[in-house]
């Protein structure tokens, strides 16, 4: 049974594939031993965040919550894993300085124009046309990661490749077996 | 090293022993090869709830919170010890309901009198003086539970007492060696 807890960050605009990813990852990681949560977006903001909008300071907020629940998570043996949007590289950097076990951001870059052609959920047309305001990477920022622990380019990759990076570093930091 | 995880749901007054009782049980419970996780009032208030106050509405969501994060620890094999206020037994109940897990209420029953007398931090004080607004027992209603799974009575007992019954009824029902 595997018993230290790791804490794998996903970031990266909207459609990028950080939710897709995550829930693929997390059997394969449950089939070698790990206990694995994945602290997502909406059922997150559900909990944790009922009441905070979309400004910076409730974005930056109900990231800080995600940060701790995954850092409570990872200190009890569990892999958190987080696919929320946090767009701001400065509460990402915040919750890897509290995090107290191995931070690892796995920024998932696709480029705007081809998470934005694919808009699986329609939102990028929404945005455009101003019908959801302070939509990331359209009409609020993003700021991607300087020095992410994994770069998948899921634009290019299969998510077969791109969990496979994940999954090959986590063996090379003998963090999974 | 033991995996199932469950959840302690201390609830009292202020000043009856729920933190002081966390605090003494945790490593107890290590010993016996439990992970464990003390959620004690100010710091989830600090890292879940700030901007949060004492109404019943935001007391409401504070352990509506509370009782989410004792579940995903709980359910990753993590025993969640709860010693925040939670003096609404309807939302008790509901972060029963949630739990996915075995949750144990335990109502550390001290009457208003002997905490008032102790009053150890000079809240009671305070709050008589009307200094404290809003204060659990005094200006502020406590609901004592209908049905715990364990009632301890820290007038009488000792810490080492009160202790011993929960560990002999977690023994009792399996859920510690």
């Amino acid at each position: 049974m595997h018993q230290n807890g790791f804490i794998l960050w996903f970031t990266g605009l909207s459609g990028a594939g950080k939710s897709t990813l995550a829930t693929y990852l997390a059997p394969k990681l449950k089939e070698r031993g790990c206990k694995v949560e994945i602290l997502d977006g909406d059922e997150v903001r559900e909990n944790l965040s009922k009441g905070l909008g979309f400004s910076k300071e409730d974005r930056d907020t109900n990231i800080r919550r995600i940060g701790y629940v995954a850092y409570l998570l990872a200190r009890n043996g569990c892999v958190s894993i987080t696919a929320a949007f946090s767009p701001y590289r400065e509460i990402r950097d915040e919750c890897r300085k509290i995090a107290q076990a191995p931070f690892i951001e796995i920024f998932v870059d696709a480029p705007l124009d081809v998470v934005e052609a694919r808009d699986t959920k329609g939102l990028y047309k929404k945005a455009r046309a101003g019908i959801i305001k302070q939509f990331t990477g359209i009409s609020d920022p993003y700021e991607p990661p300087h020095k992410a622990e994994i770069v998948v380019k899921t634009g290019d990759e299969s998510i077969e490749e791109s969990a496979g990076k994940i999954l090959k570093y986590l063996s090379a930091k003998t963090l999974i077996r």
